[in-house]
């Protein structure tokens, strides 16, 4: 086992992601969503001033239509169906296009709370890192399951980011923690299992906050991770062009941004293709 | 061989284009690019009324960021290690996502002049008919190549749309006429063979025409072209929003439009990663 280069490759990984939040002020963005995978938008999302990129498997199945899914919600019903190779081949060709200074993190089939028994071989691991990740999004509901996947992730040299969940959320993303307390205490024992990053799920829950808010909920459960970890911080869901702003005053430094990208883009296509068509 | 269900499959196809074309007044386009072959912007194309498609191989190349290619200049010198599988999954998903409707026509290895020998099989025929695809997007530049993938497509169910060039072209995209009354004659070869619909390449070698204005060269071509064939026309390169108002007047059916999508794709993502990144 070679564990000095893994940990060499996981040190430069690290590099990027504090430099990416040193550039930014503080609050970066993960860039996912079509701009995670698909290498034209990558390449603009990078050339935006994005420094990490995301492709994952729901997204994945989204942009190739697999069993003729068209949102986010269904694509996460089939998201295991997406084939490692498939996760491979685009983080490769991510990487060939946004060059070497680009924190790369990916989604692969298992690597969330899976619907059927989904498991990563070691090969996967070293496939995935030999094509160019940095590291694994991984949203694993167990402290046990989140400790099998660092200690491999780690093994081949990837860092972890892994997420912290409510348990009433509809689909389980992270580990669940009811108050801001046990927020603070999961945070730690994903800290001490050695997640690199730690991030909170917004969920999708929280209804009647105004335009450009974040509801107080959120608000609090994200500012018990950030007083307790020494890990960067994220923030996953929901973040928008209209709310992002009130996410930065948290003291949170990554923002996971995937389908307030989308429906832009999406909506740029549309446009385009009515100016052609109705003149 | 079965011949009848393959005659009726293509009969379904060409309803369906003359459709599109009597649906948009004369003039329909063949959305291409990033709306080719991304199921999620392939049904955005669709819901902004679009109702033909067409992924290529040389857009999928940059699509999967494939030997870090980031031009369509540099993706048509590797188009053909694009792997027909990924065609034929890219036709399935859009298929799925676009519902039956809509005509989709497809480029793959072996379609357009390649650089190095690349055959179609028999089997890639049927594969790709049996995806989803309407028709074959045709780019060979000598009749006899382009008889030979006619004959082939029609078995399998397939129409083929294929192309006029110019012999000064940096890139062969079809079947080269210098002047009108060359145009004239090849297109009329081109529909001897069995050419479903045929179409100009306006060449990127006319420079020096106001925005908002077609090259009188390329009128008087694509006038040759249109008064000359039954079949329905198209009109492929460098059409974007500020000049292809003038390609209608030539009474062209067809619009091929892949670049000029692209572009506002790219830049709608540029400019919404910017406003969560420069606050």
């Amino acid at each position: 086992m070679i564990t000095g280069d893994m940990e060499t490759k996981r040190n430069h990984g690290m590099a990027k992601v504090l430099e990416a939040i040193r550039l930014h002020n503080g609050t970066t963005i993960l860039s996912t969503g079509i701009t995670g995978d698909d290498a034209r938008l990558a390449k603009a999302a990078v050339e935006a001033g994005a420094r990490m990129i995301e492709p994952n498997h729901p997204a994945v199945a989204l942009a190739r239509g697999l069993g003729g899914v068209t949102t986010m919600h269904a694509a996460e019903q089939i998201r295991h169906e997406v084939e490692m190779r498939e996760m491979i081949n685009v983080t490769r060709g991510v990487r060939a296009v946004v060059g070497r200074e680009i924190y790369i993190t990916v989604g692969i089939p298992g690597g969330f709370t899976e619907l059927v028994p989904t498991e990563i071989p070691d090969e996967y691991f070293a496939e995935i890192s030999r094509a160019g990740a940095d590291g694994l999004h991984i949203h694993k509901s167990t402290i046990g399951d989140l400790e099998q996947v660092v200690k491999k992730a780690h093994q081949y040299g990837l860092l972890v980011d892994a997420y912290i969940a409510h348990p009433d959320d509809l689909h389980l993303f992270g580990l669940p923690a009811r108050t801001p307390k046990e927020v603070a205490k999961i945070a730690k024992q994903m800290e001490e299992a050695g997640t690199d990053m730690i991030g909170l799920m917004t969920g999708m829950s929280y209804e009647g906050v105004g335009a450009g808010e974040i509801h107080p909920v959120i608000k609090e459960r994200l500012q018990a991770l950030v007083e307790t970890v020494k890990t960067p911080t994220l923030a996953e869901g929901g973040i928008n062009l209209s709310n992002f702003k009130a996410f930065m005053g948290t003291g949170v430094n990554i923002l996971v941004v995937g389908t307030s990208i989308d429906d832009e883009v999406r909506s740029a296509a549309r446009k385009v293709v009515r100016q052609f068509i109705e003149r």
